[in-house]
Parts: C-alpha cells; structure tokens; sequence
C-alpha cells in the first residue's frame, strides 16, 4: 500500500467536487490501487485547513469550518512528504496566476501536479513541462482538458505507437449548448440566457462564447500529445457570439450542424491548430454530440479516427477527473 | 532503453499486420517510448522462422522463404530471454486451442501475453487470469475485444477511481453492416453478400451474424473490467438471421435504428450479460455508429456516459491494437 499526501489549493465548485468524490473513494482506492489518500492541507483564499482526515466532511462542505488565515503554501509543501499538489484554482490565462506559482512551487518541492486549472499551462506549458521532466514528476491536467471527457489519456495510452496526424474536437459545453438550441430555433440572446439560467454557462461567458475555452484545451492537448510547443498567440481564434439563426438554419437545410470546433491539422508536417465554427455532417463522428456534451476526434496512422464523447460536464466530472489521474500516477501497474 | 523479445505464433492476415506495424513503427518505438523490439520468432503451421531481425519483411510477407518444421514452441520460450507472446492463432471460442496451449506455455515460462485470439479466453479467463497475476504478468487482449477501438483501456485507465455500472456496445463490425444496409433497404441475404464480397464479413459468418462473437467480446470486457468471471453459458445470445425488413422498417419509422448490443446490466448489485437487437435513438450515442463500425458506452457514478467510437476494423487495425498492447506493458511512466 502506497501513502498518497495530497494538499488541495482552491476550494470552490471544482476543488470541493474533488474533495468529497476522493472521500467518498476513499476505500476504493485502497482496495482497489492500493492507494491511502491523505489529505494534508486545503487552501483557499481566506486561509488553510490541515489534519482533514479528523474533519467531518459536510461541516467543510457547509463551511462550519474556521480557516488558518497566513499559513503559506511552501511551507506546507516543505514539511509534509511529497505527494501530490491539486489546483483547483480559478483559470486566469493571461497570466496564469496564482496557479501558475502553485505549480513551480510544487514541482521545485517534489510534488507531482494535478490541475484542473488551464491558466499556468496555457501561460507557461514548456517551463512547467520541462521542470516536470527534470524531476521526475507528473504534471497531469485532465481536468483542464474536458475533464471527465478523457482527451490525454485515450491519445497517450489508447493510442499508443500510433501517429496522430489530426484532432478535432467539441471542447467546450456552453457554446455546443446554445448552438444546439439556436438549431431548435432560438436566438444567440436567449439560448445564452438558457444556459445561464441552467448554470451550464457562466454569467460572464466571454471565455466561453468568445472561443478562448476551446482554444486553451485544443492547446493543451496538441501540446501534451504532440511535443508541440504552441502558445495562445499561434492560435485562431474563432467565437460564437456573431452567428445568426439564418447561418444555422442554412446549415440545418443541408443536413449539417454548425459545432464550434478545437481542430489540430497536419499540413506538410507542419501542425496548425485553431478554433472554428464549422458545418459537419452526419458523416463526422461528433455530429450527434449536441446540448452541452463534448467530444474529440482523434486521426491516426494505424487505427483511422477514434472518437470520444460523453463525460460529465459539471464540477463532480472534473472532481472525479483529478482522481483519476491521481490513480493513474501511482497506480504500480497496469496489469 | 529496454529490449522486448517477441515470440509471434499464427501468421494469417492479423499476425502478417502485426509484424509490419512493429517494423515500421521500430524507430517510434525506440524514440518515443525507449524500447527496443527484437522478433525471436514466428510460428505458424508450416513452422518456425528466428533471426528475424536480418530478414527481408517484404519477402517475409511475400511467403519466398521457408519455414523451419518440427520446432516446438515451448523449447523456444525456454530458450529466449522472457519478452511478450503475441498469438493471432485463429479463434476457438469451444476448445480455446491452440491458443490456450500457447498462453499457458508463455505463462509458465514468464512471458508476457498479448492476444488478438478470444478463444483462450472465452473458454479459460480465470486460469488464465489467475496464473499471470501469480506470476506478475501482462496477460493483454485489446486485439480481442474490439482491437483499434479502445474498450478495455478507456475503462481501466480513462475511467479509473469511477464505478462502471453498464456497459452496451456494438462490438461487431459485420453485424452491424448487415444492419444498416437493411435500413438502406436490402435484405438480410443481400446485405450478407454484399458484406462478404467487401471482405467484411468472412465466407462463414455464422459466428458473427449469430451473435457469438459479440457475446465472447462483452464477456471479455466484463470480466476485466469488472472482476466477474461469466462463462459464455451465462451469456443470453441473440443474432441476427431471422430478422426481416419489416422490424427494420419499424424501427425507421419510428426515428430508431436496430443495433446487436452486448451488455452488461447491473440490477442490485446483479451483474447480467446479453446481447440482444436493441431498437435505440437518437439519445443513444451509439445511434450515429454505423456500417462496420463499432463503438462502446460506460456508465459510470461520477463521470457519466462515456462512448468511444471509431478504430479501424481490419487486420492493420488489430495489428496496431497489439503494437500497442506492449507498449503500455513496458512504458516506463505515463507522464
């Protein structure tokens, strides 16, 4: 049996999911991986929590719980024996922070990473990647790449010693949503307002609607799975926020469905990615991937298109995505 | 850098694409996961071939060169240092041999097994099962269990830590030809020569079209996957020979396609398989799965749905599903 530390950084939707689906685990894991989950500390923005295991988890959940204000993360990492560092903070992508120095500090400690967050890897993906390397450690982020839809994990161990020579993929659930629904004849206006409503999109959906959601996980995973180093700046970037109902209904008459793609293509070897709202037909293996369900296309060599789709899209799909890769880091083999 | 000594036993058509997938994907291999494939030998029924290494693939493929009778295959594992028993021995889902003689062999004797062959483990999972485990070795079977479609991986590494609680999947590329060319509007004998004329369907295709070789596909999956040990009498087995254009047309008309599922139910904590003609629509994300394609649905408690698609249904296919078999046995991390 292996001890697993974990220290979680970020407790809001995502980090909370986390914490009670790894509880619920719990005896899963031991008896299954032969994994002792041991939460050590828990951060959030107005302060720590440690010694979780004595904690009942519906006071943390309820927050009955007083947090240590100015407990400092390094500290916490430095005294504790590595385990694995969980971010769960906000995604920034223009600066990455405060994830991005919760992943140095982590990774210069000895900790393996598991984020949720895509700011830090859009914002810095070869320096996290190349000090992971250095040192040995994992740095696994399934849950910053369609989370409960497994994206990485088919393209690296699905599809190993294939060549992949092209992706592409619904990443994103909030623009799927309210295109499906402008197909069932509502305007770009009131299918937002939807999905807010829903708690499918955000109340500010700019991320979202603008493209830049698809555009970092497309990113991320060309990057992970192809060694590419690509950075925001060589993506284009396509939105929804433009399109009519004439243009899907266009689309509709000649049996398409107008889907806002991540899309990775191989041109003389020279990868070019980018997002674009694009007309598939029912010949495209994500044309029935509507509402706010995502899916991905992987192109290869040996074994033609493989495509996912499905995995829950909300807090407790990607709580259970950053368990997974938990597992799948210290799990001693796979037979 | 590690050497991986292959013994490859059954030369037909998935064996020969095996072999070439492995030669062309040798500097891959030794780039991208550091490993080092080295063929110590190919049986088949004429004989045995060694010293592959300095042979011309094309003239292997080509069968100019000539096969040593009368060496067992048992003195050759004993020989060589232990690497991984490939079998593509053609499928026995009664007896299980020749194949199941071969696992044993390679077991007893500390190789590693990957199989594309479900008949050893249709008639023997547990024994087999066991032994490797006692032994701590791989006993990998992708090339069984729908072979370029991901379906044992995606459950065991994309989904680890989540309880699968079902599974449906249309897991024959022929059945489900016939299928949709009913839809088309054919009948069941003009379908089946069309598919046998194609080379999707094999000249006897009792095994397919009558529901076998999804029933020992399902029952694959289930034992993996999820630790039962059902034997092909517990399976409830449906074909598709006695359905008629009409029952297609029903379905049609009612905006439902027919698909021969295999599935696993999970009725208080009962686990039951079958494989059944299902009428399923356009909520099911195996809807749009059609012609020789094939495509497989988890159910899960903490992610959902999730459904892979796709895979080349072909002996390169099956022969890349092997490639990667080893691999994943041998890779030293997964990040």
């Amino acid at each position: 049996m292996k001890v697993v530390n974990i220290v979680l950084v970020g407790f809001g939707k995502v980090g909370k999911a986390f914490f009670r689906i790894a509880c619920e685990k719990r005896d899963l894991c031991l008896q299954q991986y032969g994994l002792d989950i041991q939460f050590k500390a828990i951060f959030e923005e107005s302060g720590m929590l440690s010694s979780l295991n004595h904690l009942n988890i519906e006071d943390l959940l309820a927050n009955n719980i007083d947090w240590r204000p100015g407990i400092r993360l390094d500290s916490v990492l430095e005294k504790e024996r590595a385990g694995v560092l969980v971010e769960c903070t906000p995604s920034n992508i223009k600066k990455g922070e405060p994830g991005l120095s919760h992943l140095h500090q982590a990774l210069d400690r000895g900790w393996h990473v598991v984020t949720a967050n895509k700011g830090p890897l859009v914002v810095d993906f070869p320096g996290l990647k190349r000090k992971a390397k250095e040192k040995h450690l994992a740095l696994k982020f399934s849950g910053a790449t369609a989370a409960a839809l497994p994206t990485l994990d088919v393209a690296l161990f699905s599809l190993a010693g294939a060549e992949i020579t092209g992706i592409e993929g619904i990443l994103n659930g909030t623009t799927n949503y309210i295109l499906t629904r402008m197909e069932d004849g509502m305007d770009y206006r009131e299918a937002l307002r939807e999905a807010q409503a829903k708690g499918i999109a955000e109340s500010d959906p700019s991320l979202d609607v603008e493209g830049w959601d698809t555009a970092s996980k497309i990113l991320l995973i060309a990057n992970e799975v192809l060694g590419t180093e690509f950075s925001m700046k060589d993506v284009k970037v396509e939105g929804i926020t433009n399109i009519s109902p004439h243009i899907v209904n266009q689309a509709r008459k000649k049996g398409k469905s107008l889907k806002l793609l991540g899309k990775l293509t191989k041109i003389k070897d020279e990868f070019k990615i980018e997002v674009a709202l694009s007309a598939i037909d029912d010949s495209n293996p994500l044309f029935g991937v509507d509402g706010a369900n995502k899916g991905i296309t992987f192109t290869t060599d040996t074994m033609d298109k493989v495509t996912v789709s499905g995995g829950k899209s909300d807090p407790r799909g990607a709580g259970a995505s950053l368990l997974k890769d938990i597992i799948n880091i210290y799990r001693s083999s796979f037979f």
